[in-house]
């Protein structure tokens, strides 16, 4: 079922120039499955593909694009456990935090099924003309959001089915009207082709234009080019990544040094700071070192919302608080990450963390070579051990790479002197996806602070979550994944939720437009019966 | 009542090292007063002091913030004869243009004082939580939109009012609760400053921090110096530009290159092409002639939106309005531009289009010395003249350069053998502001190559007009002042309407918040009676 060739505009690649393999990280083995990554003209040729078909593919009724993405979710649903063996065995990852991660991809689908069949996201705007104002008549006035063009997708490694081939900037891009291609990510190239095919079958049976989309395998020699060469085809209007920050970086360099510039949006990284006041640490620190203990181990610690900080306030409670973390991690066994560089990033990491002399272990025992378990063919897995830190609050001001993100399991917990420190500490702390603020909901001192330390940790975050955890990310309109820099190169977006479908439109307004050849949502008579802004008034 | 020095947070700059003057474009003369750049201390203690003023003023209530604008409104509106003289001066703009453009400056702001009382544009979305979902409870997620922070505008030479010290980015940014820090043109220094002046009053009349606004003069050796200390401080975390492709391109990467990147809103190049089909042409070819070259002599042809391009279908009815607009363009008399140098770019510019053996001028006579006159002291002011253009289609074709805006009193027309040269052409423009379509309505032929045109001209501008002209930019909801690039580098924005407003701001999303530490926007008993998404439904 898997073929290790590429989907270009539904048929097969044939290039075999380049091939490479997946790696079981829990076993350090070949999966044994020989990937081609698309050659420079596949890739050209699904570019081209995409621009043909968006022609067609703008001007599908939202009822039958719907109608599509429904087909997308029940097509990846029917994978069943093939996808779901193949996703551990590429990444590690436990076999119900995937199925979990699958039924969210395909809800993710529905979602936006459901958000575009019901039209307001187009925001339709009419100011109607007035054509005897003095001293110039007044135009008629007509806009609403329209598909930006082809949709380069950059999957993570770290969500296999909800941020990859059939992720969410998938779905979103495929909902808004854009065509996609997908450039495959190197460590899950078998689940990554299993999800594209499910997508094409669904291009297929909603006949749709066969550029609608397409999925490149990238790995090898041409890991990099594939995505080089995609995103600077002229045929791209804009593309949407989910990894490291030096990952989306590039990407966004790349897109603004074409000759014709696109946006990029780069979800990246982030350090999701959590503030314990002293309220909650009394009332309830068991509870606490549960769940963060929990949240940080989530899947490795390889989640983009992974707790990396945590400000406590000196007291006996705090010291229970660190003391349980400690015991909880200590306990917890190594864990296998998404791929050997994964971990050896880790451990860097981790070297640049605890060379600072005011850092001290807490837990998370040796990381050497030993915490590696072979297999009987002498392949080695890429583990992890669950870390815990802790410094003072002078260290962490002092030193900036502790608040930089550190991408594994691992947290470092600051012990400040005193309740404004944890202002301060808010003051510092860069761009991040989520803020946690934990509250006693009843002591007025922790609701007092707490307004304080929200005013200014808001800025810098995209989500300000009180008394949670950071992981966990609701596919809801509502819900905002993104944030100030280092989060993101774009802090007005969100990759979740209904604002992730704007990214990839932008708006176009009709002046004085005869009714027939206005779009169907701006028509005076309003055929889809949508909710609409008609001169300042909501109709 | 103008000093020629910056004003910083309220207080005047001081520094006198960077001297500059200000010409009469009319004349060639200086118009006598000592203006100061900012200087490098000067930058950074504006853009502090914006900072600071961005945690008292992004926190003022909606009713607050409108009273402000009301009051920037009434300030500008009272500069009186003062404000259109000096304008006139600076820029040779004529006096009833100017006072069109102050009244369309003063409605802006209070167009936004509207905007923001009634709040809906704060996008406020409610989802709420279910405790007892499983396997998961449903977090409490509600989100709108809060400013992102001090904004670094950059005012254009075109629109001295319209879109510069008080102008749409200033505006828009107040509005959604930003300070704003402006980098002065130096073609219009006297006109910035004394908008400066009457904003700052109205921050002072309204109790505001000093640092929500603040004027820098640049010029000089300073000219170039002052927006690059400018947009690259730590504080700004945006900016908006209007005028040419270069500069709006240096800032975005000035913008991109910082340590932390942040959005630049550039509003550059356009040609505004005009497709005129062959029914319109035979029904009214002398209106179209009439009301096309009123367009493009507009304010010397130097407006954003100049229709640069006419595509017609040869015809006898062609012919004739061709023969008008050359006879009216013949008739005009050369008109004063904004600046020696925009006189010299604009006759490089003819002359690179002019090289082009297939490119005819059919009116505008030579264009050198002789077409600047002198006053009595010697000085010369810069004038250009009107210029009719033609060529042919296959020569549009092969000449990129052809496709590139041509900033000034200049059209070219082209001439096409067939109504499919109109479709192909229309495929090959690049991006722009506007696109528009002349049309006899009651001609089925015009009408069905009209939706063929369409298709193919929109994804490529931000405005479809139908049977007008390019120039004339409502300030209305509907409106979009934008497009793909190179009229813009960020596709999904607007310069004008309620757009504008949105690029200021971003979304964050409060999960789990006490009702007490909400916004009132999102607070449960919705105090400000908005328009809010509650769980799927307008509220």
């Amino acid at each position: 079922m898997i073929t290790g060739f590429s989907l270009l505009a539904i048929s097969k690649s044939i290039s075999t120039a380049t091939r490479f393999d997946a790696i079981n990280p829990a076993t350090g083995a070949p999966t044994g499955i020989a990937y081609h990554a698309a050659s420079p003209d596949e890739v050209a040729a699904a570019a081209q593909a995409a621009a043909a078909a968006f022609e067609t593919y703008r001007q599908t009724s939202l009822t039958d694009r719907a109608a599509f993405l429904d087909r997308c979710a029940a097509n990846i649903a029917e994978l069943g456990d093939l996808l779901i063996q193949t996703a551990s065995s590429e990444t590690g990852l436990a076999a119900p935090r995937l199925a979990g991660e699958r039924d969210r991809t395909v809800n993710q689908f529905r979602y936006f099924a459901n958000l575009i069949r019901e039209a307001s996201w187009v925001d339709a705007v009419i100011d109607h003309g007035d054509p005897n104002r003095t001293p110039m008549p007044k135009p008629d006035l007509r806009r609403m959001r329209r598909p930006l063009g082809p949709i380069a997708v950059f999957g993570a490694s770290n969500f296999p089915l909800a941020y990859s081939a059939g992720g969410g900037d998938t779905a979103s891009a495929l909902a808004a009207g854009c065509p996609v291609i997908v450039k495959g990510h190197p460590s899950h190239p078998g689940t990554g082709e299993l999800v594209a095919a499910a997508i094409t079958r669904a291009v297929q049976q909603s006949g749709l234009p066969t550029g609608t989309y397409s999925y490149l395998h990238a790995g090898g020699s041409r890991e990099l080019e594939v995505g080089k060469e995609l995103i600077t085809h002229p045929a791209i209007k804009a593309a949407g990544f989910t990894g490291s920050l030096n990952g989306g970086m590039a990407l966004a360099r790349l897109g603004a040094s074409r000759p014709d510039p696109i946006p990029v949006f780069s979800e990246m990284g982030s350090v999701n700071p959590v503030f314990i006041l002293p309220g909650a640490l009394e009332k309830d620190h068991t509870g606490l070192a549960q769940r963060l203990h929990a949240s940080f181990t989530n899947s490795t610690g390889q989640m983009c919302t992974c707790p990396g900080l945590v400000f406590v306030v000196r007291s006996p409670a705090a010291e229970s608080f660190i003391r349980l973390l400690d015991d909880l991690t200590t306990k917890t066994d190594v864990m296998t990450m998404l791929s050997p560089k994964i971990r050896e990033s880790f451990l860097r990491r981790l070297g640049e963390i605890e060379k600072i002399p005011a850092v001290r272990r807490i837990s998370g025992g040796p990381h050497e070579r030993s915490t590696m378990q072979g297999d009987h063919d002498g392949n080695i897995g890429a583990f992890g051990r669950p870390t815990l830190l802790i410094t003072d609050f002078a260290a962490f001001k002092q030193h900036h790479t502790l608040r930089e993100e550190c991408f594994g399991p691992e947290t470092l917990v600051v012990v400040c002197d005193k309740a404004d420190d944890l202002i301060a500490a808010a003051g510092i702390v860069e761009g991040s996806l989520t803020g946690t603020i934990c509250i006693d909901a009843a002591s007025a001192s922790d609701t007092a602070l707490a307004a304080r330390i929200q005013s200014t940790l808001e800025p810098r975050v995209g989500r300000l979550i009180f008394n949670g955890v950071p992981t966990g990310v609701e596919v809801a309109s509502a819900m905002v994944h993104g944030g100030p820099y280092p989060a993101t190169n774009q802090p007005h977006s969100s990759a979740v939720g209904s604002l992730a479908l704007q990214r990839w439109c932008r708006p176009v307004c009709f002046q004085n437009c005869p009714d027939s050849l206005l779009p169907a949502e701006l028509k005076e008579a309003n055929p889809l019966g949508i909710r609409r802004l008609v001169d300042g008034r909501w109709a």
